[in-house]
């Protein structure tokens, strides 16, 4: 018999679970329907109707190595509690892991795993990514804010606290704005979702770009998005935050690659698809300030796996775990 | 029979051999005389007469595992090979193993191993100093230049093509001097001796330091010693280079701590002796720039083993090699 794993992952508005099998082939995926500010209970609950519904439909043709979830925030790996999830109100300090586990466990026990989301999604990426060809990488998925993950020799590196992989807080800029996190001019504040939005609204205010002004009417909602749109239209001002962008993701990119020296980094989350809008500074910065990554055979690259890599991250996660 | 190793530092103008037992105990340390700028050739040949000396010396009471050598550069750890070295001069592209392999083999054959100066501090320190009761550690060394060695679960990360640990690189400054690497503002331009002296310099130039331009005058010989003997004295602009010195490794640390999570950072090298007037400022900005830290069991000290370190790291490489 093959085996299979439920992968889960959970954000802070939608929850998605997957049956992947051994092979990392995928045999169903879901998107169970979690009501934005849905309390913890409610989506553990739907979490697991979900995981029972995929499990017992392939138990004929597979046996399931267990569950593997991944959730925003910082885990203690040993115990699976929640330390810490801005994303998740109400959820830190509780054993999230007995929690599905004793839900799901009916007649036999379902070996259940937690971790990091951006973690997960970076196992994913080197199980069946970008990442397949080789044993060590960086993730960096650059959403609303910035989160990371590493992988060392094939194992997730989770620090002495489970906080490892806040490439988001990495000192980037040097009289930089506020962070949520305490410091100013973090990674996040200046390669994010969050900062663009932030500089957009600054182009605003200063009268800067009127094309910007006039898609900002149309549309309403000044997203990421529609700068890119706006950018994309041949705005100058527009193409600047993200050329900005690129620039301090190279500098933050250039202390991780010459201190790590990895093969590959691996750039994901909802604004790689500015890509070919940022990449050129974020290359010429990289370039210019790491002379490791100007040796030539250091990539990076954008996700193979898109949003689905930490899905197929938590379900190796118990496929293939830690020896 | 007890095993012993002998371990050795080749520096830019000396060289170290000592003769270290299995249990971490210095048998003999011996600083072999070569002259500045002596030619690969003769380096080699005074390496290997003191290796053999101590290892003769020995081998009655112990028996020899091998000889670890610690060289700066970047190595190819396969081959043996030193791939670049600023401060070895016509060393480049040299199969260093192989060549004090076949000097030493005599008879029996000799297990050589070879090194990064700083890895190898790293895991000495880890072995026997500041980092006994972690598996995990990052070394910087701070002294003309900035160098660092990673030590992941006991065991030293090279990275994939040797050139990991380069941490003097990381962006620090954003609008900083140029790094002789081709960045500018790098943790190196701004947390090393030379950087110290670069600074003292500027202030001479400014007339802003009277006790300076005294001490220099008597001195004649302007260096980070020098500067730090007039800050000790009071002198305020002396102390601002400190303390910039100690805000720019914080904020260098900053980005480690947060990406990392080890449960150690050692400080080495020659400034460390300035612990006293930049540390306050370091500790200052990695609280402020580094929620990770600010969780309070992240620890961050100064080497125990100090220029021993590598000595003792090197003889580690051959006692307890990797697995």
């Amino acid at each position: 018999l093959k085996r299979f794993a439920i992968g889960v992952d959970v954000g802070g508005t939608n929850l998605r679970v997957a049956a992947v099998e051994e092979s990392g082939r995928l045999l169903e995926k879901v998107s169970a329907s979690v009501r934005a500010l849905a309390g913890r209970e409610e989506v553990i609950e739907e979490l697991c109707r979900a995981a029972r519904a995929l499990s017992n439909k392939y138990a004929a043709e597979a046996s399931l190595a267990g569950v593997g979830v991944g959730v925003p925030g910082i885990i203690y790996a040993q115990t699976g509690m929640l330390r810490q999830s801005p994303n998740l109100p109400g959820w830190e300090n509780f054993r999230v892991r007995d929690a599905i586990a004793s839900r799901l466990g009916g007649k036999a026990e379902v070996s259940v795993l937690l971790d990091n989301d951006a973690n997960l999604a970076a196992f994913g990426e080197q199980w069946l990514g970008a990442g397949r060809d080789v044993s060590s990488l960086c993730l960096l998925t650059l959403g609303t804010g910035v989160g990371g993950g590493l992988i060392f020799d094939g194992k997730i590196w989770r620090g002495f606290l489970g906080m490892a992989g806040e490439v988001g807080h990495i000192p980037v800029a040097e009289n930089g704005v506020p962070c949520g996190c305490g410091s100013s001019g973090c990674l996040e504040t200046e390669a994010s979702a969050t900062a663009i939005v932030r500089k957009a609204e600054q182009l605003l205010a200063s009268g800067r770009s009127a094309p910007l002004a006039e898609a900002q009417r149309r549309d309403s909602a000044l997203t990421a998005q529609l700068v890119y749109q706006v950018a994309k239209n041949g705005d100058v001002a527009c193409r600047e935050i993200f050329e900005s962008f690129g620039k301090y993701l190279g500098l933050g990119l250039a202390g991780l690659v010459n201190t790590l020296n990895l093969p590959l980094y691996v750039i994901a989350g909802g604004v790689v698809g500015a890509w070919d809008l940022f990449s050129p500074a974020m290359f010429a910065e990289l370039r210019r300030r790491s002379y490791v990554f100007a040796e030539g055979s250091t990539r990076v690259e954008r996700s193979l796996l898109g949003g689905d890599a930490g899905l197929y991250g938590a379900a190796r996660l118990v496929l293939q775990p830690p020896a």
